[in-house]
């Protein structure tokens, strides 16, 4: 199978245990499952999920079940932009070319979607068909990830401070693994975890998982610089109109696909006892780097 | 001991332990952990743990580390509290005599604020000391209680699309079954699941957290009536302004009474096989019924 089809194939995957996992839109009340509904297949591409599932396949073959520990991950990653887009926030009217979720349902009610998306990403964990401690571990790994202390939360509120100063590549850097890059860590380690990886296993998906991350954003900031807003399906620009602290703006273009091309370099060396196992997470590495949107 | 002095003995056993699992102030990015602090030390009474707590003992003796779980609850009715008074929803100013979060720390702060007391709340109950079994059955309590499907975000979505319609008893019962009463069902619940609690002493303590989960809302609109916004700490009058629909607007101030006194009955009746044990469940479901603010 390609890998064009094969990504194919596991969008297709989570999007049916996504659809599984939330509430029908004719569940009361019905404005708020309507409205998680609306986010959730607004043409993610899944990177999160699929790189949870792969990660448990590096470890085990075809782990049962690993799909509902894997959509967990793109409730939180949906629930951050909803968020991330309100007015308080980055006040974005589109995001992958919709409109985002407080414009078309209102800012409370995309306030409550985030709220809810948050909760049904632990709640959907806590009911896995794992062991219990398996369970525990995987639900310990989405909280930290998400959270204030080097997680998802406390990188947005340090990107929110750090507009308008000098930038700084340490600083960069530190918001970035915290902003993005714990949650995609988070997605291979769950996966392994789930998997029933051992520490070496486990050591070896984290750093692959960093790299990645690192990669991930980096390439942001640079598509954020080279598309137009239509091919990214969001306002582009918007990085230097706010003044944040971005790779290129701290190293330049140039160096930042350098950097970015060195990370996904570092990636394919984590992997290395995986062995053919892990084939897939070489590819999704490659995507995620040479991605165009 | 009084009950006043067990109260404030067991409030600051709580806020102890809130303050153990909450990020210190000077911990990065230090902004978000004195929000999040400002919100949970602003007055507090605390019942959701403390229900939480005495439920565990009624169950088993002294069961070690049930603050922790009881913990959690506080941070998700904070997280709430913060995410109801932002503008877009009951834009208020005040909360427990004191500025609500979004005043002092501006709208996106308040946002992440909530969305990281929310995060903590799932992340302190993946690290409890508990076998992982009881652990995931306390984690889904918690979910479910406060996600979409009559749990506390529902109830939130159905109150806010029930202003200005005609009140009526079962849409009445069922909002707040959802908005308020879940979260103070689970409290009894995780803690009777944390004591090892058997089938028969979770149902009744189940049935003790619905009739005092009513009875306190109940309350709650009678006293939005009778009482000034100085002796509650919070803007009064507001449900009549908001057109929200009502006990008092549904029954009328003295059958709103007589029916909190009802729930208090049944929640006493519920505890009967728990017998002395349920002391202080007992005089904790007379506090909230007779309460004055």
């Amino acid at each position: 199978m390609s890998f064009r089809e094969y990504l194919a194939e596991q969008q297709q995957l989570i999007d049916r245990e996504l659809d599984r996992l939330v509430p029908a839109e004719n569940v009361p009340p019905e404005t708020i499952h309507r409205a998680m509904r609306y986010s959730l297949f607004a043409g993610g591409k899944r990177v999160r999920p699929i790189l949870c599932l792969e990660a448990g396949r590096a470890v085990a073959d075809s782990p049962r079940g690993i799909e509902t520990a894997a959509c967990s991950l793109e409730f939180v990653h949906t629930y951050s932009l909803i968020h991330d887009d309100l007015p308080a926030l980055d006040n974005d009217d589109y995001r992958r070319g919709k409109l985002t979720s407080h414009k078309v349902f209102g800012e409370a009610m995309a306030i409550l979607t985030g709220d809810a998306l948050l909760t049904l990403a632990f709640e959907t964990l806590s009911k896995m068909d794992v062991t219990a401690d398996r369970k525990a571990r995987v639900i310990a790994e989405l909280a930290t990830a998400a959270g204030t202390v080097d997680g998802m939360i406390g990188g947005q509120v340090a990107d929110l401070e750090g507009e308008g100063k000098t930038p700084d590549g340490e600083r960069l850097e530190s918001i970035h693994r915290a902003k993005t890059g714990a949650l995609l860590r988070a997605s291979v380690r769950m996966g392994a975890i789930y998997a029933g990886a051992g520490e070496q296993q486990l050591d070896a998906i984290s750093r692959y998982g960093e790299h990645v991350g690192l990669a991930f954003q980096i390439v942001d900031d640079v598509l954020d610089v080279e598309q137009s807003s239509e091919s990214l399906g969001k306002t582009a620009g918007k990085d230097a109109r706010q003044q944040k602290i971005t790779f290129p703006a701290v190293y330049g273009l140039a160096e930042s696909r350098r950097m970015a091309e060195r990370e996904l370099l570092g990636a394919h060396e984590s992997l290395a006892i995986f062995g053919a196992r892990a084939g897939r997470l070489r590819e999704l590495a490659d995507l995620i780097v040479q991605r165009t949107s």
